[in-house]
């Protein structure tokens, strides 16, 4: 179905007048039909970010050459860019360790096709789900973790991800804290979910550190990953309502449901490009 | 502070390649700072959906000039559209009967300026809350309606309405159902608060509808009126969780939390030109 | 570990003076230490509600025993009840279409055991899920339901259920309308998960009557099946926003993630024996 | 209308076989009809919870002697107990600063009896709020508070307070830092609103917290005062989601409604004997 492709454009910049007409000025041109945009202004940084959605068969070029006509432009606007092709599956590799409640719920939207992307292989440090893996058709790598070997585990990682030419990792509850120089070597590709309602409960034991707290609501953080534990940028957060007959077991039961469904909304919204930096903060497009 | 003023212009036009970019080109060609964009397409219909926060003093001139340069361009585009001056505050009317919660909800969003309206007056079927709104400044006027005299009952809104040249009707709990000849003279400008989520338990006591059918959840739907009962466009609408425990009563006093909420905030989206109709949906650029 | 088996006592009566004390002392009598206990009266109807979970190590006997030594004070009470042990796994018979969200969803609870079930088999009228369902080790059968064989298809259903012993049958997205026959011969046994907020949306396509509709939340409600079509007794419910921008594609997609986990937590209350009917409405226990 | 009164009788004490059937054995023996009941293991501390409502015409005296005669059965079961009079109402002192939401909401409550209420007086630093106050018949205190006499000036609330004979003391957004004196001479009987989820944010401005942090949801938090700020029990909280078009001050405004709804539910739980201390968390009989 042709005719459904279409490009993504991002931008972000700083904001002035005209800005957004001379953008849609060079889109309109050459005929681009605009599907969605979206658009920001942060007044706090006189920053501008844009997403805009094109259908590709209206334009008279492909993507070599709106890049080569947009970039002076976009130099003149002082923009960081990038535009993607929907045709063009994302490649994600997903990093899990013996809990499979958020891998059964990936592997679902990707088996019914809600989530379009290839995964190209999936990393363990436990060897528990790899039947399960296997019988998707993916490759499985078990990657174990020691207090000892983690420089040569995360370098295996890493060279298992550039193999693949990974666009995009996903900690599926993996349970590690990865390198420092592993998340310098990704930035804005790595998305965690974290089992707590950041900033509350950073760390180890989120649900036994808000049991001993007594809060009556608890949450997953789906995050950008960056070499200060649970500090990157927060793409989504839900929180779920429990109460004083709660133990720490059912928050750990009641938490998988939204870990798995926040991972999977910061996952799609970054797949999709809705999700731009602003500093240590997103703008996301929903 | 003239330099927060600004203008806001919406408009719903045929979709067509160009139309940001005539739009946007418009306002840069003048000198217009934009602080805030949201466009919708709807591929359904092929309608587009704009709303444009701009800088009043970045613009050379004042709102009568911009209506009659941008006319031609309107025309052009086959657009409805209209744009306001956050300085001219909105003249809002409400109509309330005997139960409060509504009422004190909006004159302490009023009070504390959330709400940067005028309330010209207030009209009750009930005298009840006289002595409320007239200590806040307001006039109150009665207005009984009885199964005899809806017709001149309403003829009476109408005249106050008109008189204190309303943007703006709200029904905060009002308990009667308009003329289908008020709702006609007012098209998009009457909201009301339906104690239910729409479009389950139309019509009377739709707690005691909720209690019945044993729902674990009940709601509130701010939404415009026209002829039709509860049938209007959706603004807005929330719901609370209830259970086996909770009596009608119950769900009457949890509903009021939600009914004020969705009430003020649909309000708040309609001030701003937030809401633009779509047939007989609505589009919301929150 | 059998210090953490326990019974679970549920009964329904006529509310009384003492009622509570007779239960319990028939309890105290025999050294039963309760872990969890919910009471619920309902005013309207004088009827009352008793869930209660005993140590089943504290108790001098087994379940006969209990049983019969408890009958007597049931009779006298007019209560119907049952009592049921943590040690014997319930027997869940799954029924699918071709979705598979709510499928993984609930294998992956039954994998991490967070659903201590049996699954004696999987039955689905079509056969693209037999291949994942096997990987599982659990017996799939396709039973073909068209216009001209629904009947046999429903007796061999039944026939299947039978066979296992089956004590609840999920529609996980079964898509199909049971006959009356089968929703008469296993009442509260037969749990749905129906795409909408009921009451609204009754029927088929309810993603494509919120979209007409222009509702700003959709829901998923599961509920015992009855022979009227989506009027059974509701269990649980929850909504996700939505708004203008959402296609019904998109309401689909979000509508997954909120059916596959009120179906999973309606299924937990089922199974713990924590939902009582009610005329057609539930008390729930959670 | 005297049939429709009720006592409370809540309890902690040491869980062991038994208890319920004597608590309730003591109520049946004399004739009490009990109306609602809320029972709670927590098996980390072996403590055991109760909130029993018992129609007070039912038992054949009145309080004074039911107190006497449970009094032996409450010591023996090691019992910290209470029971209160649906007929005899709480006396809330409510202190406010110069915001007024939570106050309307509060007063809104009041006047439309879902509060059954007396508020002896209302406190504030401020005297912005007196007019408002007066108007509904409450005498208003204006006591300030400067950094210099903080200590005079926590005297005359708590005199002000002791001279009514206040039962709950109220922090209705007073944006004052109460002496530990103060905390300490009532304990569990002052609710504070925070605004934020906490434990993120806790102190000053927890908005700009949340702002520079960019959380997807915002909260507010009901808890009992105690001399470590913003530490106390959590009796309950909720969240509203914000995004990136958020501003520090959009977030003050969507916070101020979840504010006013916590606060009115955690203050009704209290009132309603539905709160039960359980260490530094709480028992929330909802």
């Amino acid at each position: 179905m042709p005719s459904s492709r279409y490009y993504t454009l991002t931008a972000a910049c700083p904001d002035r007048v005209g800005l957004v007409a001379r953008v849609s000025g060079f889109l309109a041109e050459h005929g681009g039909w605009i599907l969605e945009t979206n658009l920001h202004a942060d007044p706090d940084n006189d920053r501008y970010f844009m997403r805009i959605e094109i259908k590709a068969d209206s334009l008279p070029f492909h993507l070599a050459e709106f890049r080569s006509r947009f970039a002076p432009l976009a130099e003149e606007l002082q923009m960081s860019w990038k535009i993607s092709d929907s045709a063009v599956k994302k490649r994600v590799v997903i990093l899990v360790s013996k809990q499979e409640h958020c891998l059964y719920d990936l592997l679902a939207r990707w088996q019914s096709k809600e989530l379009d992307i290839e995964i190209p292989c999936i990393i363990s440090n436990h060897d528990a789900l790899r039947g399960f893996v296997e019988w998707h058709g993916i490759p499985f790598h078990h990657v174990p973790v020691t207090p000892d070997n983690k420089q040569q585990a995360y370098a295996e990682v890493a060279r298992l991800y550039d193999e693949v030419r990974g666009d995009c990792m996903v900690l599926a509850r993996y349970m590690q804290i990865l390198s420092p120089e592993l998340c310098a070597a990704y930035p804005g590709q790595i998305l965690n979910i974290h089992h707590s309602f950041l900033p509350s409960f950073v760390g180890a034991k989120p649900y036994h550190q808000a049991y001993q707290r007594g809060v009556k609501l608890i949450g997953a953080t789906c995050h950008y990953v960056t070499a200060e534990l649970d500090q990157g940028p927060i793409i989504d957060q839900d929180v779920i309502r429990v109460d004083h007959s709660d133990s720490v077991d059912d928050m750990v039961r009641y938490g998988k449901d939204i870990e798995k469904t926040v991972l999977a909304r910061g996952l799609r919204y970054h797949l999709e490009d809705r999700v731009l930096l602003n500093g240590n903060r997103t703008v996301v497009f929903r």
